[in-house]
């Protein structure tokens, strides 16, 4: 198993804003209105994080126009996760206490995933994804056009 | 100290329809436009509780225009917050993994606080509040506007 994306449907996208941390723990899978979509590499979960394009550290400072917007991001990528995944359970958060640049977590829970009923952040168990299961990701999120690479 | 809220300045309002977990854990402060306001009895920190009026357990599955009214009641309780305690950051999260009923944590982190910069879900230390810093917290939402009681 590999922990990088060789394939060539990997949207070709960069953001250089992106906090080195979120850089390290993520594979940045592509454009989603006005954020960024990543997937964390800990393949223990269905664990997306959406990082709304702004300065701000808090969503409720964001302009109400980019606050509705990230807010009906928000819901699209929640929605694709209870499906795609067929998940128990969602857990959304804004967290930001090491890393301050602004980020939102959307994870797929099960009743019998690693760490439930127990959050999963600080757990430090990890799988790595393969190559064919990132891809299987990608192309179900641009097939339903949630994400893009302009 | 004391766990229980004996002023008359607490709001007069019950909601039959919350669950007993909420209900043990937390003060039920007032109606907040389509929610209800708890904050959790831990006064380790200001970790307000906003509980929704629906059977629905995730955000995303609410009609949008009840979706909008909470994110902005979320917004609102995020500022007051930040502003009333002068919190260093806020972490607001949708979880419902041991609660199915929909909540959002809303929750005033400092740099020195007791478990910072861990995440307090599953901590287990304990503070009460006193009866006189509960009626300021109620006092300052009432002056707000943010919270009534019919």
């Amino acid at each position: 198993m590999s922990t990088e994306l060789s394939s060539s449907k990997r949207p070709l996208i960069k953001f250089d804003g992106l906090h080195p941390q979120l850089a390290a723990d993520c594979f940045l899978l592509g454009r989603v209105d006005s954020s960024y979509l990543l997937l964390h590499k800990n393949a223990l979960l269905p664990w997306f994080i959406l990082v709304p394009d702004t300065q701000h550290n808090e969503l409720y400072k964001l302009p109400v126009n980019q606050q509705q917007s990230v807010q009906q991001e928000i819901s699209q990528i929640a929605a694709f996760t209870e499906q795609h995944f067929h998940t128990d359970k969602l857990n959304i958060a804004t967290i930001g206490n090491l890393v301050p640049q602004l980020h939102v977590h959307i994870i797929g829970r099960f009743v019998n995933d690693f760490c439930w009923p127990a959050p999963v952040w600080g757990q430090t168990s990890h799988a790595s994804y393969k190559d064919s299961e990132l891809n299987t990701i990608i192309q179900a999120l641009q097939e339903k056009q949630l994400i893009h690479s302009d």
